[in-house]
């Protein structure tokens, strides 16, 4: 059974080895896999995003523990959704509302409250490790969720930054930055007939080295967004795009 | 058999991979986990004391490939040591003190010595991969530690800095940063009447939504040992901590 | 079957997760380590250069994925190499010269062309994902690679920098710095009489203990090449040495 990781503990502490730790301890024959752990210290909008980009690569079956989660130790709850022939793990903070908008009707959703199931010490700064590894590696074995505590309602606690229909327009704003300094926003892939960022019409190609050099382009990303890049170089750096900057594109028909 | 492994080789040069491929191609089952490789360069006592945070949450029988070798190709030892369920192979320079007193009457160790057990050519600024990495995957295949070499004692080497009992209070500093600039004691966790830091009265609270925007708090950490942090932000930055700061801590009784 | 993953996709992101994810939906056994994912963006040569470090030392029959793509989506063909009992999965940009260098006379070539092994939507700035893992992970169950198009022969596409033969001298550069700031040459470690870089005639040493504080020295490095390296620090920052600077060693007969 996979289990896919995703946290801001980052990579140098080794929180994300103990947590490893204790899903082995609980299912020696888990298959752990990395998303990321370098999510912005506490940025849970930006956790939601990354998982809901890959989640659907993984093979049916895989749990995802998802970790961001500055509320840990108060009476923020902990929650298992299953949705999709997923299973997502971790706090009742947000950082599950996009697959919850991706997966609406499937999703059922399952607040961890057995003790039985969590570490016999719990530190309340590292729940991560305590509570939702020990969840996950017993689910990872056949543990049925409803185990784990009563099922309650999902609750949307983002804000994720909206698109607007104008007319004949798109509008939507800069969301995130990968690593290359490409320019991620929040307007989904599709057919449109050109794309407004500031004063300029970018052209819309279909692979990165389309754009000239020192050219800002759009194309259809990784993510399933418009993004907005430059060929062989960071479009965030030579052009200082922020996130919140405002995006125009004009539909089709 | 899982298998963690504990460096300051980073994640860029491909050194990692390398040692894996090694232990993989001596043992093609071993379940290889990362806890860290980002120890600052030659820093033995951050890895020393990385280890000691996050060992114990481990499965039983796990095998710690621990390497920060600023001394490798020297004449120190090379060394795997038993206790507590666990395996340690790393160099004799200190990167298991802490481990060692923890576990201190069931520790074994070994001295790593039998060419027959290592890669056929040995580069001497790489034993991680040439020394170190066969006798973990050869150990992970149940080679019984004394074929590596003879049983010696161990020697500490480090001089991890001791808390000190001052009347009614513990005198103990800042060790170590994580990624999120919660500032480190050498304090453990216990019950604390209060803590002083530089001329402040921290407040001692139970998680971190305790503490309000901007005040330095103290709680019990993810390492085990009383932490200072700020709410969302880091104490590091927002105060300019540096390691080595005392901090004071009054006992209850 | 052993699956190493060497990209440019950095840690941050999910990409390596998504590829990862849809190598555990074709082979779910698959044993999946990274080399690395930090090879500077776009960076084909630095990515031949760690590959070609490391390859060696992994199982025989290990699958080898690496991802720095700059034309990804353009008319660069995607590779299935076999040779040496490894097979190597990437852009045709070069990224094998070296490898291919190594193996020449057993490398047999294939064009990745057929869209049954590949995703059903190709996004056309991730072929990682979309193409070479969909390859990767039926390679890893026994596919044969002729399978996946037709075979051709490999075109070479990098400078790497040689090195020059002048009299008793070998003329070589430094190619790369690893995370301690060592930097590496292209001159294969053998025995030479001297080494001389800038104005200074370096000792030539054992291992990184034999040099003293602040002494820049020569040594037989972890890639296999010679390197420049200051004890317990770094070279290349306290002697702002740069990728490109000529070293000359003085052969022994």
């Amino acid at each position: 059974m996979v289990v896919a990781l995703l946290t801001d503990f980052g990579s140098k502490d080794g929180f994300v080895g103990a947590v490893k730790g204790v899903i082995l301890s609980f299912n020696p024959s888990a298959t752990l896999v990395d998303i990321t752990h370098e999510v912005e210290p506490f940025n849970i909008l930006e956790g939601s995003l990354i998982l809901k980009a890959h989640y659907r690569y993984f093979p049916k079956g895989t749990i995802f523990l998802c970790v961001v989660d500055p509320g840990v130790g108060s009476e923020r709850k902990a929650l298992a959704l299953t949705g999709g022939d997923y299973t997502f793990v971790g706090p009742d903070n947000g950082i599950f509302d996009l697959v919850v908008q991706d997966l609406e009707n499937s999703v059922r959703v399952f607040s961890i409250e057995n003790p039985k199931f969590m570490l016999p010490r719990i530190n309340s700064t590292f729940h991560g490790r305590d509570v939702f590894a020990p969840a996950v590696g017993l689910l990872s074995r056949g543990l049925p969720p409803q185990e784990l505590g009563p099922e309650i309602n999902y609750t949307k606690r983002l804000n994720f930054p909206a698109i607007e229909k104008q007319g004949r327009f798109l509008v939507g704003e800069i969301i995130y930055f990968d690593r290359f300094g490409n320019a991620i926003t929040n307007i989904p892939c599709g057919e449109y007939k050109r794309a407004l960022f500031r004063d300029l019409d970018l052209r819309i190609v279909d692979h990165f080295l389309q754009g000239k050099e020192g050219e800002l382009c759009c194309v259809c990303g990784s993510f399933g967004f418009l993004e907005i890049f430059v060929r062989e170089a960071s479009a965030k750096d030579m052009y200082g795009i922020v996130k919140g900057e405002k995006i125009k594109v004009e539909l089709i028909s």
